[in-house]
C-alpha cells in the first residue's frame, strides 16, 4: 500500500502518518520525488482495519498493490484447483459440459432433455427450480418439483446435476438433491448467500457478476473459500455493457485473466452471454481456444416453447452438431472431451 | 409488442403465427412493408407466457412497446406516493434528509452522530449494522447490537431510523427496531429478499443496482409492491462506469426519468455514487435542484476513524454548512426543509 | 511514479532497474515490503519515453501518482481562467447560456432562433453547419452559406457565435465567421484536428468524448493549450452507458471533479445528454447548482420540423421559461445571468 | 419504423400524423391495441429527413425496425466480400494475419521486425507512423520518413503493408506509399477522414470505436463504401468497460454479428484490445475458433524499448510460436495460412 501525499503536505504531516503507521506495528518508507512524496506502508494491512489513512492531513491518495484476496489468489495457491464431483473433474485434462435447459419446466421435458444432452456428451446436467427474473409476473421456478425431476433424471442417466439457489431456504433444499450449487450473476454479491453456501460443503458454481469487475468476483469466491470450501468453479457469463446487439459482452479476456491471478477453474457460458442461438457455436468454440475448463450450454427439446430464455437455447440435433464441433478443438488445447 | 418478420418470411409464415396469436385469444394486426412486415399483437400479453414467438420461422424479432411493470408505473397510479413514516413524508412538499454512518460502530459514534445530524436537520438517522462488504476480511457489521444502538439513538432524538437488510433473518430481526427497510445496491435483484421485504410491511428504502436500468429497477420495486406494500422510496446512488475519477457515476438525470415513468419518490445519494467527500456537497445541491424528493448522506464524527467508507463522509460541521447551503435551494425547488 | 515488483524478484533485477533509472537521470528508491517491493522513481519522468520498464525482468507493474497534463493542471496554474469573447467571460461570475439550434437549416430558421435566444436572456449564439451524424445519408449541414447565416445573426443581435468544426479546412472557414471553436465528442481524440484548432488562436469549446475519462478530457484540452492557446472550455455532454431511457448519461460530477483537477471553465450540455426535451429543463438546474460556468442548450423554433435533433430541442417558450426558472438558482451559486 | 402513440393519444392525432405520412409519399398502417396504438409507416423513410415525428402531438416514441447501413448490409449484399491486396485475399478462405510493431520508431527496428513477421508467416506489416497518443507529450511518430522505411520492408520482404491515417493530408502522403489504410478507433467517427478515405480508392481496415456500438461501426463503413470504394476491413480492436484487468474488453461476439449482419470481413486486434502480452495468445486462439477472417499483431524485435504499446507486443519468438499454434485451429477452422 501507499500513501501520495498533496503537493503541499508539510513534514508533520509525514511524521504524524509515519508515528500512526508505527504505533499499529507497521513501517513507513518515505519517499521524497521533486513534485511529490509518498510513503510505502510495509507489513500486515489488516492491521489497518478502521484507520482511514486517505482522511489523514496532507494525504492525496491511497493506491493499493497488492489483492485483498488470498485463498483465491494464485500466488499463495499455485498449484491449479481440481474440483471433482463423483468422477467428472473441473480443471483438470478434460474439458466439462454442463447443459441443460434454462428452467426446469416439466417431468418430460426434463427427462428429454436430460437424454438428449447425455448423448451429446455433457457430463452435467443444468436445470433452474428458482428462477430469478425481472419481472415478478413471469415465470419464477418449479423449485421442489423440480428438484425431484433433476433427481430422477441424475438416476436415469448418470450425469451429475447442478441448480442455482436464490436463498438459504434454497440451498437446504437443494443440498439434499443436487450435486453443485450455481450462485447466479444477481447475488454474485449477496454475502449472506455466499457464506452459506460456502457452509453447505457442495461445490459451487459461482457467475460473475453482470457488472462485476474479475478483482470483485474473486473477493466473491473468497467469501466462499474462507468457509472452508475450497470446491469453487468460476462462471463467465458476459458483462454489461452499452452494446445492444447482444444481450451481454462475453468477456473472454477473463478466461486468460483468471488463470493468471488464480488456481480456481473457470467455465464459460456462451448462451446467457449472447442471448441469441445463432451466435452461441462460435463464442463456445472461442471460449475452448482461450482455454476454459468447460462450457456451460442452454439446450431444450423445443426452444419454441421453451418458458424462460428459450431465443439462446440450443435444440437437441444443434447441440451434438456443437460438441461434435468442439471436439477437435479441444483436442489441439490438450482437452478430453467425453 | 410488435412481432418483426424476416425480409424472406413467406405467407405461411404469417399465417401460422396469427392462427398461434389468436389460438392464445390474442389479435394480430398485420402491417406489410416495403421491405419489412411486421405483425402487432393486441390483447393481454401474459397470455404469451411460455411462448417463444421469436423462434417460431419467419420472426426476425421482437419489439416490446410497453412496460412491464404495473404498480410501479405512472400510466395507471397518475397521482404521486407519498409514503409516511410517522410525522415524516417522504415524497410530499418537504425535503427529508436521512444522515448518519456508513455503519454503526459502536454507541458512543452513533449517540453523537445522532445529535450531530438531528442538529444539522436531518430527519432520519441510517446506519448500517448489516454491511455487504467485498472482502470478506472487511468489517461486516455489528448485527443485533447496532440495531439496538440506532434505537436508543431514536428514542434520544426522535429521529426514525433506517437500516439495510442483507437476509430474510436480517429482515425479521430489522422489523422490530426499525422504521424503513433498506435493499442496497448488490441486492436489487435478490428477489426473495425484495419478496421477503415486502411482505414485512415496512417502507423499503430500494437502492438502484450498480448496473441496472431505470427499467430494471422499477421492475425490482414492482417485486415489493406486487406483495401489497405500497410504501417504496427508489434510491439512486451512482451506477457503474469507465470514469475513474468517482467511485460510480450519479446518474442524476434517473430522478426526471423516474418522476415521468412512475409515481413513486425518489431520493439521491451522492456519498456512495461519488466515493469522494469533497464532491457531496455539489452534486447535493444538484440532486435537490432536479427535483429529487430526498438526500440520503454519510455523516461520521470522526471520518478519518471510521471503520467503513470513511473518504466519503462529511463531518457534522460539514453537514451543517450543507444544510444551511441547501435550504433556499429545495425553496427555489418549492420544498420545505425540516 | 512507482515500480511494482513481482513477488519472485531478485536483486539483481532490482540493480538493473536501479542502474537503468540512474544511467537516465533518475532516481530510485526502493521500499522493501514482507510480500511486495516497490521502486519510487523520482525526477523528471519525460526521460523515460521510450523505456518499458513494465517490460523489465521482475517488474509486475508500473503505477502513476501523477497526471500526464500539465498545462491544464490545477497543480501548476491555481487561479481559475476566464475566456473571454468580446465581453463575455466564461469561468467568471456570470452563468453564459449559449443557445440555439442543433444544426442551421435556413436563414429564416436561424435568425427566427436568434431573436428568440437573444429574448430569452443567452448570451451565444450555437448553429451546427458541420453535422457530425451516424449515417451518411442523414443531413450533413449547409457549411458555408450556414457560416454566413450565422454571422449575419450575429450582426442582428450582437450574439456571440459558436460552430462545431469537424475538419481542418472547416477550421479554416470557420475562422473567418465565427467567436468559438467547437470540438464535438466524436473528435475528442482527434488530436490533428486539435492541434489545428489550438493553432487558429480562437477559444475552443471541446466536448467530452462519448467514453472519454476526466483525465483524457484534460489531456485532449492539454493538446490544444500546448499550442499556445490558453482558451479553452470543457462541455460535459454525457457519456455512454448501458442506461437506454436517456441517449446518453449526464455526469454531473464531472462538474466539480474538473474543478479540483483543472483551471479551465466548464459549461454543461443536457440537451444531447439526455436526448429528450422534457428532461432538459431539471438537468439544466442541476448543472446550474453543482457549480457549472454556463450551459449549452439546444433552442428550435419548431422542434417538431427541425432536421438534426428535433426530439430535444426546447422551443422559444420552454427556453424563456427555463431561463426564468435558472436566474434564482444561479443568484444562489453567486452567479449573475445576463 | 413504427410509430407509438401515447395512451391518451386522440383520434385527430392519428389523423393527422397519418395524413402527414400520406402528404410524404408514405403509407400508414394503424393498428389499435388495448392499451396501446401504433402506426406502421411504409415506404422509402428517407422521405422522413427533416420530419421529427417524435414531437407530433400524441406521439410516444419512434422505433426503427430496419438498420440505416444499406451497401454493409448483408440484406442487401448476400455474397461475402473478399478483399484483394495484389495477391492477399482478406475474406476469404485464407486466414490473414498483419503483424508488426504499434509504431516505426527506426529503419532497423522496422526492418528487423519486417523479417521476423515475415518468417513467422504473416503476410502484411503494420507499423504506424502517425501515432494518435492520449497526451501530446507522447511520441507522435516519424510520419514520412517512416512511411519510406516501411515501403522499404515491402521491397525487402513481399509483404503488404498498413498505416494508420489520422488526417486527409496523412491519406494523401500514405497513398503514395502502403497498400492498406488503417481508421483508428478514435477515429471512427471522424466522418471527414471516412469520406476521404473512401475516395482515396485503397483498402480500408476500419477499426470499431471504442465505445461504438456495431451498428454505428456499419454506418461508418457506409460513409466510406458509399463513396464507390467497396473494398472495408473491419477490425475489432476492444471496446470500453468497466473492467480493468485488461485495457479494453475485446468483444469477440461482434464476430458472428457481423457475419450475420454484414458480407464486410472481419479481422480482430488483440494486443490493443487487452493490452497485456500475456492475454495474446489466448485471445487470437478464441478468434480463430469463432470465424474471424485474420488477426492483426503486435510484434516487437526487443518489447522492452519499444516507444508505443510495448507492454501488449510479443517479441519474434512468441509471434513464431504462437503462429505454430495458429495452424491447426485455423484447419479446422476451415481457414488456410500462408
Amino acid at each position: 500500500m501507499i500513501i501520495v501525499l498533496k503537493q503541499n503536505a508539510q513534514e508533520k504531516n509525514i511524521e504524524q502518518i509515519t508515528k500512526e503507521l508505527e504505533s499499529l506495528g507497521l513501517a513507513a518508507h518515505v519517499s521524497r520525488g521533486e513534485t511529490t512524496t509518498i510513503i510505502g506502508v510495509i507489513g500486515d494491512k489488516t492491521k489497518l482495519t478502521g484507520k482511514n489513512l486517505d482522511l489523514m492531513p496532507g494525504v492525496e491518495k491511497i493506491v493499493a498493490i497488492t489483492e485483498s484476496y488470498k485463498l483465491a489468489n494464485k500466488q499463495f495457491h499455485t498449484s491449479a484447483t481440481v474440483v471433482k464431483i463423483g468422477d467428472v473433474e473441473i480443471g483438470g485434462d478434460k474439458l466439462v459440459v454442463m447443459a441443460g435447459p434454462c428452467a426446469v419446466e416439466s417431468r418430460l421435458q426434463l427427462l428429454e432433455t436430460a437424454q438428449a444432452v447425455k448423448k451429446g456428451g455433457a457430463s452435467i446436467l443444468r436445470g433452474g427450480v428458482y428462477k430469478p427474473r425481472t419481472s415478478p409476473y413471469s415465470f419464477q421456478g418449479l423449485e421442489e418439483e423440480g428438484l425431484k425431476y433433476m433427481r430422477e433424471a441424475r438416476n436415469q442417466t448418470g450425469l451429475k446435476i447442478v441448480c442455482e439457489v436464490t436463498s438459504a431456504h434454497a440451498i437446504e433444499l437443494c443440498a439434499q438433491y443436487v450435486d453443485i450449487l450455481q450462485i447466479g450473476a444477481r447475488n454474485m454479491q449477496n454475502f449472506e448467500l455466499l457464506k452459506f453456501a460456502g457452509k453447505s460443503g457442495l461445490p459451487i458454481l459461482l457467475k460473475r457478476g453482470l457488472s462485476a469487475t474479475i478483482d470483485e468476483w474473486l473477493n466473491a469466491a473468497e467469501y466462499i473459500l474462507s468457509e472452508g470450501n475450497p470446491n469453487v468453479i468460476l462462471c463467465e457469463r458476459g458483462i454489461r455493457t452499452y452494446e445492444t446487439a447482444t444481450r451481454n459482452t462475453l468477456d473472454l479476456s477473463a478466461v486468460p485473466v483468471i488463470k493468471a491471478k488464480s488456481h480456481l477453474p473457470v467455465i464459460v457460458d456462451p448462451s446467457h452471454a449472447c442471448g441469441v442461438r445463432a451466435y452461441v457455436p462460435a463464442l463456445s468454440k472461442a471460449a475452448v481456444a482461450c482455454g476454459c475448463d468447460g462450457l456451460i450450454l442452454e439446450v431444450h427439446p423445443h426452444p419454441e416453447a421453451a418458458l424462460s430464455d428459450g431465443a439462446q437455447s440450443l435444440n437437441p440435433e444443434d447441440f451434438e452438431k456443437l460438441m461434435g464441433e468442439l471436439k477437435p478443438l479441444a483436442k489441439i488445447m490438450g482437452r478430453l472431451m467425453a
